[in-house]
């Protein structure tokens, strides 16, 4: 067999198993989002470029966005990140919403980079932001909810970490070792380098950006220290606050996080893991959302978290579900050409119960179908043949093990959902 | 207030209560064919040129499809539509799959088409199809899901209707009239053109298509006999299976149903309004699936419902819900910068239990937070001073009845979920 056509390169298909588990985790964001009042939105999935163009992820959409021009001649861009669309949609109803608000989505982007483990090129997002707000606790609520959802999928505080920072935190220690505030902007992307580049290549990164070997020794120094936290009230608020709502464990403080996008103003954070490193989420507070889009200034805090790299972990911690395909559905086998009528209007009185009832379609041999049936994941299949039907009987078969009972078919719902209630 | 970037013409923002209704027409179509024990799958949102070009939607792609090189070459196509992907699916694993498939999506399309009412740049799609079978049980399944789901929204048999053809038959009619096998498909689009062009404009297109006034009158003979399905074994069987599940009300033959695309081998079919004719989703049986991606043949039946003109289609008959942000959600207040810890701490030991909680994030006056309450739907605000605090109580106050009750703090989440409970 030839399959002449194939997909493009880093898309998946969502065969049923698979799109199970991609139901099961959105089901665990929608949960956790609900739980913390916040409500779900969705922007377009295509955008004009020029939505990207104003914003500091220029470079993302420049280098690693699908840009393609639409017959009207605009630049449509398929969208690399939420957070310009939510700007736009913010600021067309800026005086209509109503603040704090609180508002999540889970849907597809994607990025033009070269295939790999842990990055395709279209992906799934959860994007949560609370905006309207400017308090440590509001911060401090973002933080809970990665915890919340790391718990919520069963991860524990040994093998994920939310590492948390306070950008300006950094920047008041900035001046104190005296880096000049035009150079601010490098030295964050130097803190961003620590941890992946040898300490020798970093040294000489920073010296490139102009740094004397004194400035790099205090930088060295901030980013050693783990006590620093101490000295931004920010942070010594949200950590109390995660401490009251018991997820103080989850959390940890990092001075080396500081986020590429530079729209981030204040506290910022990485959910990943503990070893490994492979970080599956991230986000902080900002202070303008809808400068660019033609709004007046907004304040909030959110983060994203991308499925690809959340479904890696999950699988490498055990802990993806076991999925089984039509666990709650019976089937309603075709006795004869003569049955199949019979068969059908059964079928529909078990669906007027609200049972999932897959019917098969066709009068072939019983032992065909009982094959379907044990390969779908089916347990229970109904027989009805010419006696059982006269008897106004049926016969439910268990696959599982191997056992017949015969029921009145006055009481079929009722004792069908109480077989599969046991099952669940 | 300008907002200086617009969002690409005929796409949608799908702001909160939007997206309520978006999700309630998903539940809506998740629950009917997960009733019928369909599963769900998803394709990729974007698919190279080549994977359309060979099928019978090669206009729709040329005309109507986004298609953009990406930085490799290739063109790539957003899709629009999903049967080619569903081909390209069930090709790549057609000897392990089990059959008779039965598989529904839920996502989106892209057409490049000037927007106007019903028609957006941007859409979603229910596909629905029942893969492997040929038997007419197999069609009448599609039709009646059709009935279901207009039931399950709200419409009723007098609202909509859904025509069914087959093309089976209407060759065979062809055959009878005399028109060369080369000319069917001409014909077949004169047909689709019947109710779309006056009779004089449409007779003269038949004249351009070759036909004679005999032949051209044969066919409108055809097309107003509306007896002719007795003719069909499929269409017989079909019906009679309607009737058994009481679904026949739903149902007409219609003659003049032939579907656009060439793909469709038997049963044609249509959901549309009785009056006004807007048509909210079509469907049919096709002979071989997978032939332009290499697979082996393979016959099924299908269709697709679009949400755009099915919303339009339940609005007109005031059948959207009405949607109630946070009407199972409780807003914990903060008293004062002092209580708030415990405004937090409170907020989280209720969402332990399962409680949707919006914890006001600052310790802004009452008034205010009692007032973005209000405008958030929350009917149910929960206040907690100082003495309250003190006495290991609480005060819960009923937005709607403008009443106040105290509540100890051990009974909180059985007497939360007490009050929400009666609200729904």
């Amino acid at each position: 067999m030839k399959v002449t056509i194939p997909a493009v390169k880093g898309t998946r298909d969502f065969y049923p198993e698979l799109m199970q588990v991609r139901k099961w985790l959105y089901q665990k964001i929608q949960s956790i989002s609900e739980l913390y009042g916040y409500q779900e939105y969705e922007a377009p999935f295509i955008e004009r470029i020029d939505l990207y163009a104003a914003k500091s992820g220029e470079e993302l959409v420049k280098e690693q966005a699908f840009v393609f021009p639409d017959r009207g001649g605009d630049l449509i861009t398929l969208r690399p990140e939420l957070t310009p669309s939510l700007a736009r949609m913010v600021a067309q109803k800026q005086t209509e919403l109503n603040y704090p608000l609180r508002w999540w989505s889970y849907g597809p982007f994607w990025r033009y980079e070269r295939p790999q483990k842990g990055r395709t090129r279209e992906l799934f997002q959860w994007n949560i932001d609370l905006i309207g707000s400017n308090s440590p606790a509001s911060d401090a609520e973002l933080i809970s909810i990665c915890a919340a959802f790391f718990e919520a999928v069963g991860l524990t505080p040994s093998q994920v970490c939310i590492r948390v920072n306070d950008r300006g935190l950094m920047e008041s220690e900035m001046r104190r070792i005296e880096v000049p505030p035009e150079q601010k902007r490098d030295v964050f992307r130097l803190i961003d380098r620590v941890n992946k580049l040898p300490e020798d290549a970093w040294r000489q990164y920073g010296i490139q950006l102009g740094l004397s070997q004194s400035q790099i020794g205090g930088l060295l120094d901030i980013l050693h220290d783990k006590m620093l936290w101490q000295q931004s009230p920010n942070l010594v608020e949200i950590f109390e606050i995660l401490e009251i709502e018991n997820y103080r464990d989850w959390v940890e403080f990092d001075p080396r996080i500081v986020r590429g996008l530079d729209y981030y103003t204040g506290v910022v954070f990485e959910g990943m893991e503990r070893t490994g490193g492979r970080s599956v989420l991230g986000g902080g507070h900002y202070d303008n959302l809808v400068a660019d889009v033609g709004g007046e200034p907004l304040a909030g805090v959110g983060f994203a978290m991308g499925d690809v790299m959340t479904m890696i972990v999950l699988e490498s911690h055990n802990l993806l579900p076991n999925v089984r395909p039509n666990s709650d559905t019976v089937l309603v086998t075709i006795f004869d050409k003569n049955c199949q009528r019979e068969s059908i209007r059964f079928s529909n009185q078990l669906r007027a119960a609200g049972i999932r009832v897959l019917c098969y379609p066709e009068a072939v041999k019983l032992q065909k179908q009982l094959r379907f049936a044990d390969k779908s994941g089916v347990r229970y299949v109904i027989i009805m043949g010419p006696e059982e039907i006269a008897k106004g009987q049926f016969a439910i078969k268990d696959l599982e093990l191997s056992t017949q009972t015969m029921i009145d078919k006055i009481a079929a719902a009722s004792e069908i959902k109480r077989i599969l209630a046991q099952e669940s």
